[in-house]
């Protein structure tokens, strides 16, 4: 096995797959990225298991095909401090040799034949949706999935497709999101029957993989598992086992009160009134008048906010006690200028914030008497 | 007690007064900055009873002088979320208002009495450094201090005066780091007897305290403590007690061989020889030839590598054994550009590294038997 390549390049690719690499486990093999070479191409695999990324580089110079182990922490800490721009590779028997310049590294291997592989993506049914809309989605729901979760499937990512819409939702059972997108289908659109939920890992691996000149993702359902395939990435995952909420019947169907709001005032406002809450006391009340939101916040230890803003709204005044942070968690993922449309009933029954870009994100308040 | 004062000149006093507040503490009341308020000027003063700072912003708008205790971390917190660019504070008692655009916050207030105070600086006698220099000397030493130690004062770093010359020591008992530099005195200089030892805490302390715009520091040596002015603040600490080793029998007086070394390419060299060391084979070999250097590894478990710079250098083959680190350390601190001395005499005997500006690094060699 012999290969030489763009130390750049080749230090990206290893920097993505280790984001699937375990730091500590019991299996100490699953510490190495596995290197298939190829004419003129090879591929870079890393797995915990549940999760596996094969990441392909074309238009390599390589002499001699064959695959190794390579321990990950340290290629990665190797081709970070190389200067010349290129590093060449070459197994000789138990060690391989990585030269650059005036530097020569010789590590001893593992056996590959013990390292699970991941396949090529070789799915002739898949879903196709933008890379760039794909990951947006991932990045507005992620944050709600619940991982420590074991009774629901909380700790992944619902994906759902009908028709030529794709849908990602994730609760944690006190807030959900919902991102619609527009999608299409390469063979046979998947079974509307028991919609995937992929890990929260894997959505962040396709999300992290994904690079600003990849155009499309292609998503391959199993029974099992799913396949994605993303630029020069594929991304295995087993998916999540269990019952996902109905979450349609969270979603509020109508409300008395609808209101605009610009995110980065707002969510200035957020983080002020989140200052002064404690463990005890997390809920902060926020209160909906003509021409201005008011957030109120008090904890025993810690003393008490007021913290307001000018709002065009003309309705009845309202009140609601919300936890700021999952407030905090959805205005984060949307740019400042961005403008949310807020709809409530009133101070018991959940409140749906919603964007013009097809992103719906629902919250239960905290009861008032704390 | 109240006043007006500019948003960001406050936290920035706060984020360097906080510097020394600890984050845990058995006495919780540490946990607070003191605020002393006076006509047109106000003071803050952060403590941990080894080391505290006091520090002053001049031209505040006071309506009321007094004095109260503010929670470090929520008002830190407070301070970075406001957006407007004035901020009122008001003690109301037992509580402080805090008022900014459409935000007010109201925090509990604990006794300020009970809260150790840190005198202005009001020595007669003390030493002048300029404010680059000092904080130069400081970054060149601090790392080199051994703040485990027990036996030793080698928790800090000595100060020591010598006509106009000022040097600062640190050692490790493996390595030690030497800058000296001009110094002036204003009144009587301290005395030559014993002189102190000034916890790292500190020093670090001073460094972060001195903005560009400070030109002078003032240190004051008292018998158990050191007060130091430099700008806005007077920081004071006390002193490490204990004996700090003879440095001066440390230093080589002279050499075999001397060569130059730039410290970009040399610095790089070091930290790809340190990837393959580990806990049992930590030393790194390095072998001067006529024109070149090279860095040998070796560990067990992770295999070995050869790193080569070119040096212009033909005096005769020397070979030595480091920790890395050590080297790293001391080449981090100096200009990609700068050019060192190195100063050997063989394998077994200390070397030292030498700027142009007065620094000195003296390295222990580790024994070649390991």
């Amino acid at each position: 096995m012999k290969l030489t390549c763009n130390c750049a390049i080749l230090a990206n690719a290893f920097q993505t797959v280790s984001g699937v690499v375990p730091s500590r486990t019991p299996k100490e093999i699953l510490k190495n990225v596995k290197l298939e070479v190829f004419e003129n191409s090879i591929a870079l695999i890393g797995t915990d298991q549940e999760v596996g990324i094969r990441y392909v580089i074309q238009d390599v110079d390589t002499a001699e095909a064959g695959e190794l182990l390579l321990p990950a922490s340290r290629i990665i800490a190797i081709l970070r401090e190389l200067r010349d721009d290129t590093v060449m590779l070459e197994s000789t028997g138990d060690t391989v040799r990585i030269k650059s310049g005036h530097s020569e590294f010789e590590l001893p291997l593992e056996d590959p034949a013990e390292f699970p592989s991941i396949s090529e993506f070789d799915a002739e049914n898949y879903i196709v949706v933008e890379a760039a809309t794909i990951r947006q989605m991932i990045r507005r729901t992620i944050f709600a999935t619940d991982t420590e979760s074991t009774r629901y499937a909380l700790g992944g990512i619902l994906v759902e497709t009908e028709g030529d819409t794709i849908k990602l939702v994730a609760t944690d059972s006190r807030r959900l999101a919902l991102m619609s997108a527009s999608c299409s289908y390469q063979g046979e659109p998947p079974s509307p029957e028991s919609p995937p939920v992929i890990p929260a890992k894997a959505m962040s691996m396709i999300e992290r993989s994904l690079s600003d000149d990849d155009k499309e993702v292609h998503i391959a359902i199993r029974d099992n598992d799913i396949l994605i395939r993303s630029g020069q990435s594929t991304i295995y995952s087993r998916l999540v086992e269990g019952r996902f909420p109905k979450y349609d019947a969270v979603i509020p169907k109508q409300s008395e009160v609808s209101l605009q709001l610009v995110v980065d005032p707002f969510y200035s406002a957020v983080r002020q009134a989140q200052i002064v809450t404690d463990q005890e006391s997390r809920g902060v009340n926020f209160n909906f008048a003509p021409g201005l939101l008011s957030l109120d916040s008090r904890a025993s230890t810690v003393g008490q906010s007021r913290v307001e803003v000018p709002i065009s709204y003309d309705g009845p005044e309202i009140s609601i006690t919300f936890d700021p942070r999952f407030v905090a968690e959805f205005l984060r993922v949307l740019e400042p200028e961005k403008q949310i449309t807020l709809e409530l009933t009133d101070g018991e029954s959940a409140a749906a914030l919603k964007t013009d870009d097809g992103y719906i994100y629902v919250i239960m308040p905290l009861s008032r008497d704390r």
